[in-house]
């Protein structure tokens, strides 16, 4: 069920509601909104979304979050109620709330599909609409799409830096806020991740809900065997046991001993998870034990503190692991927790702006992306410049509202998931291991580098 | 407008519906609660919260969540919908979905007020209730406990850092979601900031909002000087013009040319904002143009990529800077964006339990936390027990719900905010600095200790 469903049929109890209405803002939208009005700076306005540059430890971006920015956008309403909290905080115009109140966003939105792997510079999504509604969307828009882009970019890495293993979201309970928990679940499954321990995250959105016990579950018997077979019983299916409580080459000789006996009953033990202490020795040794038991097919699930460092590491050492359960670095993308991005205005009516303040110097006019490929199919460099300027490659802005209304049906998650899967496979030769320092090229087209000097010499 | 009134009038329209669901959990939970009910483990349960250690750049925490977390609690229930979808998912027992369907949390809580000042393995909240009802709530508590407890720590340590700045939470567009921008407001007003930009925190919880100018507001006119008329003349109160869009120290003439005439329409240019650039010397120099230009009582705000760092160059160069938004930083607490946090089981069915995980044993039993102060107020040392091994000094664990009920009336934001900047004011001596590496004095009475030993030798 997508976001706005959910929010749509909230009243009848079906979804989440993630709409935290219209005043999920900065202050300024309004004071600035107010002031368009009274100043009549109503023409149309075409603002960009992009990242400035991208930290040390990203070589590459994956666009996400698509899907609810365009969800906000068709949504956005003022309820009476904040309307008539915005008249009695007695900071605003007649004419404003006037406008509010019949407010709905009839602009044009262009963007990469979400999955799209991108770079600095490169807008991700333009808004093309009267300036008033241009601004007005800033602040949630930016919630949005950096968010997930963020997390996509994440979960992408650590998919690439373990090709062959499970991978799974535990991230819910240290994410940032319940939105944040649900859409990482969302960002990380686009970026290759296979489920997600969040069980809302299936009933929104479909994604594989994956779950096992906690140590609590084993405390709370007396015996740890005791703990293993009342689990088994109550959920026969997907058996996995957690062996790390007190000792976990102890508790693999249980679980050696206890096979047998749910066996008989028709339970198979599908796996054992390790959360603590060294996982590459103790996933030997636990193997080592299992295979000796008779388990060679009940598998290795390891979680806990898990990051890029120990996925190599994983990898480097050949530790007979099957699945990952990863929570704070992919939920909080805890190396590079914000991207540094923007939503700035590039064109008033019809004429190119941009923005010169030290370091935060951005690119005028309405651009595109133009992709070029190897032989082989790999990203070979992009080529940023004003949409009239075509170039030779691939488009990679598409539009995707016109006047306010979807273009097309918005893609299923699994076709995202597909699409960026096939993009992490085209990506630069050299960036799927991605601790490479190698930065990819993209040119300003000459067209583009005028413009800008053009607009500089008009805006002093 | 509290959370809990917020979401119980979201059908009405009245706030935000920060509600996400029964389902915002991780599946273990459900899969747990179905073979505790199966197995008969539902004796009662103690469950506590804690900070397992302080990351490197932290040397103490603030406790903050509480109050949404309580509402929490005492809202969690399964509708309908939730229960259709359970059972539909066919992962459950029949026995599982009658629990949830009558589930209300009947236990008892325990925790430091918010706002207390809290250091390594001492517990900010215990949960006292059957084991499947602690158990069921672990994730969301966690997720809301945890980010406040995360933003409060933080935005302390700026206040601490810049104590005569006004600091203002610009984190919303970068925060991790809706509710992480929201809640970071209130986090960051509790650890001592003014007020934010997001409106919808001043709505809900009665937060200053501050709000000027964006720098498209500038750039969609022809003309910066233009531009800063016409958004004096739509919002002349509490007026803030953005100086940094072309050249700074050319836009703060502006502003002294353009004083007098707002003057005799009545308006008074209240302050000026830098958002990029050396913030240091473009204060200086523009304290100067506004002050040669008879502007002394124009104040001079800062923005953009605010760090702890920074904070201390600021105060370090003795730079005429009045006030400070932060977003990204705060927001995020990037430093630190998540805590090495848990929810265990120490105690059920009345016998004391313990985790010996490696690198993640914690302390049995129900806890309490003494602390004592020397002669001037100061925090001079902790003391971790059992609840029943009564020490010297203040007991800093309080009840607040008893069977699920409320014990007292939660204390206002204000109240909370007061007390937070009291616990700020008794630090350790030589934590006002907060960048120094010494480390507060936790003990762990010799009961408690001798308990984990005892519990360590029954549980093999």
């Amino acid at each position: 069920m997508s976001f706005q469903a959910a929010w749509e049929t909230r009243i009848s109890g079906i979804g989440m509601d993630t709409s935290p209405g219209a005043l999920l803002t900065d202050l300024y939208q309004l004071n600035m909104v107010q002031a368009y009005l009274e100043a009549g700076q109503t023409a149309t306005a075409v603002f960009e979304f992009f990242v400035r540059k991208l930290p040390p430890q990203r070589n590459f971006l994956m666009a996400a979050g698509l899907e609810q920015a365009l969800e906000f956008l068709q949504g956005l309403r003022f309820s009476d109620d904040e309307l008539s909290w915005l008249i009695r905080s007695g900071r605003f115009s007649a004419r404003l709330i006037d406008y509010l109140s019949d407010f709905h966003f009839s602009g044009d939105v262009h963007a990469m599909p979400e999955g799209t792997v991108f770079f600095a510079n490169e807008p991700i999504l333009r808004v093309t609409a009267p300036l008033p509604e241009a601004q007005l969307l800033e602040t949630r828009l930016i919630n949005l799409l950096h968010f997930q882009s963020l997390i996509a970019s994440k979960a992408a890495r650590m998919a690439l830096l373990a090709p062959d293993k499970l991978l799974v979201d535990f991230g819910l309970r240290r994410a940032h806020g319940a939105e944040a928990g649900l859409l990482a679940a969302r960002a990380s499954y686009i970026g290759g991740f296979a489920g997600t321990a969040t069980i809302l995250a299936e009933k929104c959105f479909g994604i594989p809900a994956y779950g096992t016990m906690a140590h609590s579950f084993i405390q709370s018997f007396d015996d740890e065997t005791a703990a293993f077979e009342a689990f088994a019983r109550a959920r026969p299916k997907d058996l996995v046991l957690l062996i790390d409580t007190y000792d976990t080459e102890a508790a693999a000789g249980k679980v050696v001993t206890l096979a047998p006996r749910l066996r008989a009953l028709g339970i198979a033990v599908r796996g054992v998870r390790i959360d603590s202490g060294d996982l590459v020795a103790l996933s030997r040794s636990v193997r080592r034990i299992l295979d000796e038991g008779g388990l060679k097919d009940v598998t290795i699930f390891v979680s806990g503190g898990i990051e890029e460092e120990t996925l190599l590491s994983f990898v480097r050492e050949a530790a007979p692991i099957d699945g990952i359960g990863i929570g704070t670095s992919l939920a909080t993308s805890s190396d590079v927790p914000a991207l540094d991005c923007a939503y700035k205005l590039q064109e008033y009516a019809g004429q190119p702006r941009r923005k010169r303040s030290t370091g935060k110097a951005t690119w005028p006019g309405r651009k595109q992306v133009w992709r070029r490929y190897d032989a082989d199919g790999h990203m070979a460099s992009d080529v940023l410049s004003t949409e009239d300027d075509v170039q030779e490659g691939e488009a990679l802005i598409v539009p995707v509202l016109q006047q306010g209304r979807p273009i097309a049906r918005q893609r299923s998650l699994q076709d995202i998931r597909a699409y960026a899967r096939t993009q992490l496979e085209r990506l630069p030769r050299g960036f799927e291991g991605v601790q490479s320092r190698s930065s990819y090229p993209v040119h300003v087209a000459a067209r583009l580098q005028q413009l800008a000097a053009a607009v500089d010499l008009k805006m002093r």
